[in-house]
């Protein structure tokens, strides 16, 4: 099939590679209908994590069972799914508590820019829609994957309530999936740290009331300022590196909670501040399986349309040309069609 | 008046020194009838805190209304008060969201270890028993001013919930105050970590319902043991230094919360362990008033008991042997007579 691969900083080329198959009962294979690349496949690409050259790419798909292993009760081929990046089995103590990115069969989607993809737990991991849905469907039910499922996490974490003022820090897709999450779990106030205007206006139509686009030291004055002095009751913090995560505690009032999701990047975390000032910090990886029946109804209700942070679609042929756009700030997030 | 003073690495001296005066109008001052000293004096105790020489030290106390400023209306001469450690005007915002520790007008108490202490926030700190106490229900009065509230605070930050299992890392008072919040705030199982004899029997009076005497990688191993290796539902990390954290974010169950208290030495967060378990951390300086009314309520009722961490008695003629005595764990905790 042809699978996106990474070979070395900045060498992301589309393969032919083996299909996927069934090696254990409880797996299904997935025709990829739609895929893209994530600011965490940015990580490798720009050589700040390490790669296996050849290895494939990518975590985020929707698309139609094509096969499912004996032990596979609730799927069946033809079955249009969302495909979480984190697999689990839906049963183990962790996923019961609704931590199923701590699940003890935990599992990832290594194909997710490619034609197939294998699911390692399908009947935990795997959530249909009630039909195929339509094609503008698609972008919304694929953010759901990772993005939205993520920004959703990050709000759960920092445990916005209605009627509080919250901050998200970072613009990509996840801190714009944030504000919509922030802004459905009832905040009155959502203050997008964003200093790119496509983003900013993403960001606002996802319900942000308030842009700050100075960051560091000016930013955090700006929020200051926007809050009385007080500080945010709730903090996104949707980077993963160190000096996002610094603003993001001190932009957060004494007694509140940073919800942080992005894979930590040389984050050196404040435990003094946090500790005079009470910042909590919580979340991580997030358990999309646990959000995603919820979210999926949002989607296909009309309520959410997390689909808005693609404003670039390639066909697979081209996911280089992807990678080379989010890369250099020239698109928010790139879905590609196999 | 007499008062404890540092003066140098395990130099602790009773002084003659100026009594403290209302400098401001809403001061208070309180004659001391019980203070004590406290884990965290062991810190410039022992040189691992920058002190300056002929300072007083000690910031718990209970004791009898002195002098109040112009502007203090809820308390006068002759009332019996518990004074919390941190001062604060329970009015600011951070006050009216229950985190008094990060107050706009906070204070400390400066000379607890004395036979006078300054308030500097009188009406929004101090609280008031009913009439004067008996005096066996002093010790459990005096750890309200830190301990018991700050093991509260732990397991407040936690998310102890009725039913939860919750495991203690540390047997100072506050990791056995910790224990006592944990078992009253509804934990089926309460796992105290603590290899000291006396400790583990406070600990059993205080309700834990499991001892680990092992520290470490032996430790977890036992709480994991003790927890059908899912880990505890929720962790109180009650000493500050970096092996504690490590064992408490080992011992912790994938989405669960350590609260922890104790002022930060050479703590380095495992950030990616949070992140990939999705451990959460919150927690700080104990906003003692906000628990204050309902600790005292359950100490007066009868309910509540953490005057048991007071395992010695001495006068405050005697303070430098106290020191001695818990730097050398001959004692929890000493509480000192003027």
């Amino acid at each position: 099939m042809r699978a996106t691969t990474i070979h070395d900083t900045r060498d992301i080329r589309l393969s032919e590679v083996p299909e996927p198959t069934i090696d254990a009962d409880t797996e299904a294979i997935v025709r990829v209908v739609a895929g893209c690349i994530c600011g965490s496949d940015l990580w490798p690409y720009r050589g700040e994590n390490p790669i296996t050259p050849g290895d494939t790419i990518g975590h985020e798909a929707v698309g139609v069972v094509e096969e499912v292993g004996s032990a596979v009760k609730a799927f069946r081929p033809g079955d249009f799914v969302v495909v979480p990046f984190c697999h689990a089995d839906n049963t183990c103590p962790h996923c019961l508590t609704g931590m199923h990115s701590a699940c003890d069969n935990l599992g990832f989607t290594e194909s997710g820019q490619a034609e197939y993809t294998r699911v390692h737990q399908a009947d935990g991991s795997l959530v249909k829609t009630p039909g195929q849905p339509d094609d503008d469907q698609i972008p919304s039910l694929l953010a759901l994957a990772d993005v939205m499922a993520t920004g959703w996490h990050a709000a759960i974490a920092a445990g916005v309530t209605e009627g509080s003022t919250v901050a998200v820090v970072g613009d990509g897709a996840v801190g714009l999936c944030g504000v919509l999450a922030a802004a459905h779990l009832g905040a009155d106030r959502v203050i997008a740290m964003s200093r790119h205007e496509p983003r900013q206006e993403i960001a606002r139509r996802f319900g942000a009331t308030d842009i700050v686009p100075e960051r560091g030291e000016e930013g955090e004055a700006r929020v200051a300022e926007l809050t009385g002095g007080v500080g945010a009751d709730a903090v996104l913090e949707c980077v993963g590196n160190d000096p996002a995560m610094r603003t993001a505690f001190r932009i957060a009032r004494p007694g509140s909670t940073v919800g942080f999701v992005g894979a930590p990047h040389g984050v050196e975390l404040p435990v003094r501040r946090m500790f005079t000032h009470n910042i909590g910090l919580a979340g991580g990886m997030a358990p999309v399986r646990a959000y995603l029946p919820l979210l999926m109804d949002l989607v296909l209700g009309g309520t959410i349309n997390p689909g808005l942070v693609f404003d670039a679609t390639l066909p697979l042929d081209e996911v280089a040309e992807g990678y080379r756009m989010m890369d250099e700030r020239r698109a928010i997030k790139v879905l590609l069609r196999p």
